[in-house]
């Protein structure tokens, strides 16, 4: 169970880090839209091992291989869209320490815990291997809500430990994030984080950091209220990320120091619409967007793998020491960018998807044969 | 769409804030369990409005109906659970001006948005009424739980604005929560944060903070990798609350600060079992229970109904000025707290009965009859 | 578990047969839709017990008191509707026996074997009487159907042990089938047959039959491929019914004696729409409706309820005879064809819902603010 | 969406008849199980094209590759396990006259009304090619149902057009089904079925009939109350199959012929366990098992693809004559008897889990470690 994410635009994900391959099924992908590879693949790029010395040196080329739900002219048939990434690069030899002791802040223990049973080699299921499946379903849902509303979602480093970006004056955009390895958009900050995340590399050690992410052009009504806010969604979504630890949207815990009359965000009327002059709701209301930008936070912890020898137990609970030997990131932030983009895609369009059921007007979307 | 929540302790709440009542059908409650009536309205005498100066003055007994599933002598029938509030004191009429104009912050706007009408009267389905229902099953579920695994939930009202009280050096009992009206285990600083309610009340204002719990004594082995870990669905149903901003577990934002070798928690053996020396993990390591507190945060904003002139729009998008009339809260926190432990209770339920769906053993577990 | 219809018209039913009363909350409706109280009330009665001397002679005016959901227009609002029916009319002293005793054919047995305990009066749960949730949200989906796409639903009572009226030369109005107490449209077999059923009556016995249902001017497209086939929803829908052993539709058991040059449905193309000449089909093909009329048929075991002395063991195994006392139905099929035309449209606009969710155009039906 | 069944051991299928392949994922599979690859391939075998003269002449190995979820001894690990299996003898020219016209009582027409677009190879996703998948699944799901209750699966061809096999003195084995290419353990019949089946593909003709499924040593108690009744599951399981008209369990439609008083199965008790002495209920009562015999039927129309010219229209309309060139099964009931049991184990393990979810005892079941 929990392998699989969405009400209508549903994904199912499968596959151990060092297991023949990962991948994931999307049933409920709407018809006929367009199915671009190369995009598929440039987003699996930026989440790449290898792609720079800032992250793992495990090399995957992550092509992936389209199993079914496409048509030979590349348009989405509605049918099950099964995509396969292999995996190339496997060491299983690295992990033999590993079948031994449990790895500090990460799943051995707790997979032991809860099936009697693991795959060791790379952490198996529990590997962030796993978030490529993640990449290449959003990769799809992407498209769908490009077509659909002509959202866009962009996301970025804000932080690396204290190192942090200045509030930008504009939205980023996704070319001023992809200017630089650690997928920070301001260049001054960016040549900072670079150097602290070198300098956890050279100890040994590692370092976390926040990203954010801002969603534009996204409509007003998406979402529901009660349990499924959209803002709840989106937690969940994030906070199922590897490494993850928070989640703040709008104002954020930054906002719990004001007071209400100082926090509300008054309504205007700007170019016909109905706008708010400020954003410390975060573009939701009551659980449902308001058409203003959806703006949120992710804090990620410092990587668990460090190759500095730590303090463990075996499975018998006898005390030993552990050193990682696995390749590993010393910060997952500049991989994790298009991951949480990939999230934020599969929660809008599944969303939006429920919206129309549900609330789409009736002569207007009928089907009319 | 939205108003379900659970994937085996399913529990499907309704009502408006000033419709004929509040109420949640619990499907899929274990049979035999005692369902104690009592402890049910005793905790949503803690939710309860009016229950003292610091809260909102409207008064509702919210005495609970129950329409089935307990059997005659006070037992689960493992068939579904309803129950229900009648609302008592309504006052339709302060909200008048509400018919027109969309108050900021609140969800006017995004429910006309989405669904083309809303009941005006109290916010109706958006009002913080709803959460009555989540106590009701909240309750339920926190006996299902103590019968289950013994496990504990206990929140507390950690900050207001910039008053915070210190880290405990040992767990805050529920009766020191209760010990004062702020829900606040620290007396001291509980006396300014009742202060600083009092003071956003007569400035007719409103203010925010946030609260944390802990939950102990549960097992390991509970939640599921991938998208429904159980930090997932933890942020997801915390932030499926009203007002709430943000969510964070274990060391949460500031665990940003750290690097990985200062972050890790070591595993030693304890008292026959494996435990971690420290907690920055809080609780839940690879999405799955660790054995150790759940420990996490959550941001409340200051409440959107401010007795300040604000300015907004009508519906047609016209400018105008509003003031709140309705009767409300200055402060969500003190009557939160027994919402979000209800909500980490349905989370926790549904996750145990998941678990051993799965993983318990074949011999012992299967049905012998 | 078990008592939630729908992936988007979701229906969360409650109740027993003698407790405090039957309900539902239907989630995911959508808003704007005109709710006609009057006319579930006239759903209700065609389903309600003593109606005539056919049924069961227990009183229940059946009144369904709106809780949530539904303006103060008679609209509904996109919010949970819940419907709460009370019961009035329990003789809880006339099941003392079944206490002890295991009705034949019941389910006292097998509710005691999975839960370990049961609501002895009437069934409980397992009561017939929990239909009427059905009903009352049938007749909220058969007005949504209504508006979304003019799709009629009408059923009939076909049979009743070995009379079975002949096939009727064109499609039986609702006024022919409530002209008679059988709802059977063919008045002389309605005559057979509710002497039938009067004689079985007088016998203390029962009597079963099947009941026909066919769907006219639903528009092809709806339905899934794989598992949600639309006749495997509706045989889900109607096997999930008390007393049914059996569905088919189009051919059904018929059409293994054809061969396939028989059995297929030429296409031709009339009035402008692509149509088939013949309907051996039953409007499905591939699970997907294809615009033809939807027909099909269901079976109902003779009542379990006889007032004859009976074999059987009480909750020892110790070997006892019961014989019937509560009140009960002769036979089912008159009450029942309001029940199946429910669940047909539960089922339908469910399929609706999904369909436009995922198919319909995406520049048509997207939002517009 | 569609595509995905069971709310425990969940199955998420994918792929097009002439695509690259066809697979599952199967998601909730109790860990510590042994995976059997030369069971899961054996039942494919059954399943198979070409197997007989009786079958299609498409060649297909039905090689499964094991992606992920099993140990490198052979143990589920809890996490998904990803099926594949590789389309090999794809001849999409042959299916050139379909892209034009529709072919009747095929999902070619439907599948265009509904996505606007379909995959017109071999029917793309509409082709029984899918259900290689389920059995795939199946298999898994019936090594897990044997190490949880020992419960057995046995499904037979009982007729094909009016040749009807005795009923049996005792319980068909899966060897005596075996014995013949039809797959009917009355060798006489057999015979005669045989010969039917040669001569209606003679012919360019096809038949159907009906198939048996019966399930010993299932424990009582699973099943759900109302919506997910246990038959409701499994009618829609069955009705769920490409080509399947109908469903009865138990009596069926021939038990709408009796009276209450000979249709009840009285109990009794035999070797310490509560049991009935006739089995009409087909070993379900009120929606949950009875600890009988699980006892049902399902109807099969006669293949729709015939090599005899048939009148349709293309897609606009235009009249036209068409005749199947694709290779296809005079008689699909040979080998849809393992897919019958496939989708048999599927319901049951599902059910199996939901019930010690909410029904195995506390103490006994609760996790321990």
């Amino acid at each position: 169970m929990g392998n699989i994410h969405g009400h209508l635009f549903r994904i199912s994900t499968f596959g151990e880090s060092h297991g023949p391959g990962i991948g994931v099924v999307i049933d409920g992908c709407p018809p006929r839209v367009p199915f671009d590879l190369q995009f598929l693949q440039s987003e699996l790029a930026r989440r790449r091992p290898g792609q720079s010395d800032l992250t793992t040196a495990r090399k995957e080329a992550d092509a992936v291989e389209i199993l079914s739900g496409v048509s030979t002219d590349n348009l989405t048939l509605g049918s099950p869209i099964a995509l396969l990434i292999r995996n190339t690069d496997q060491r299983p030899s690295a992990y033999k320490e590993m079948q031994k002791a449990y790895r500090p802040s990460h799943a051995d223990f707790t997979y032991d815990a809860k099936y009697g049973i693991r795959a060791v080699e790379g952490g198996g299921r529990a590997s962030a291997r796993e978030t490529a499946a993640r990449v290449a379903a959003g990769a799809v849902a992407k498209t769908v809500l490009h077509h659909a509303c002509g959202a866009k979602i962009v996301a970025w480093v804000e932080s690396v430990q204290d190192i942090r970006m200045p509030e930008p004056s504009k939205l980023p955009t996704e070319k001023s994030v992809e200017a630089n390895l650690c997928r920070c958009p301001h260049p001054a900050t960016a040549t900072r984080i670079e150097a602290r995340i070198r300098e956890a590399r050279a100890e040994g050690d590692s370092v976390g950091g926040v990203i954010r992410c801002v969603i534009t052009g996204l409509p007003a009504g998406l979402g529901e209220p009660v349990f499924d806010r959209l803002e709840a969604d989106l937690a969940k979504a994030m906070l199922s990320l590897p490494a993850t630890k928070g989640f703040e949207i709008g104002s954020g815990f930054a906002g719990t120091l004001l007071r209400g009359s100082q926090h509300n965000d008054a309504f205007v009327k700007r170019s016909g619409r109905i706008r708010t002059t400020t954003n410390r709701s975060g573009g939701i209301q009551g659980g449902i967007s308001n058409g203003e930008d959806i703006d949120f936070r992710i804090a990620f912890k410092p990587t668990a793998t460090v190759l500095r020898p730590q303090t463990t137990v075996e499975k018998s609970g006898k005390a030993t020491e552990i050193s990682a030997r696995g390749r590993h990131d010393p910060c997952v932030l500049p991989r994790a960018v298009p991951i949480v983009e990939a999230m934020a895609a599969l929660v809008l369009v599944d969303h939006w998807m429920r919206d129309r059921a549900q609330n789409a007007s009736f002569g207007k979307c009928g089907r009319t044969r």
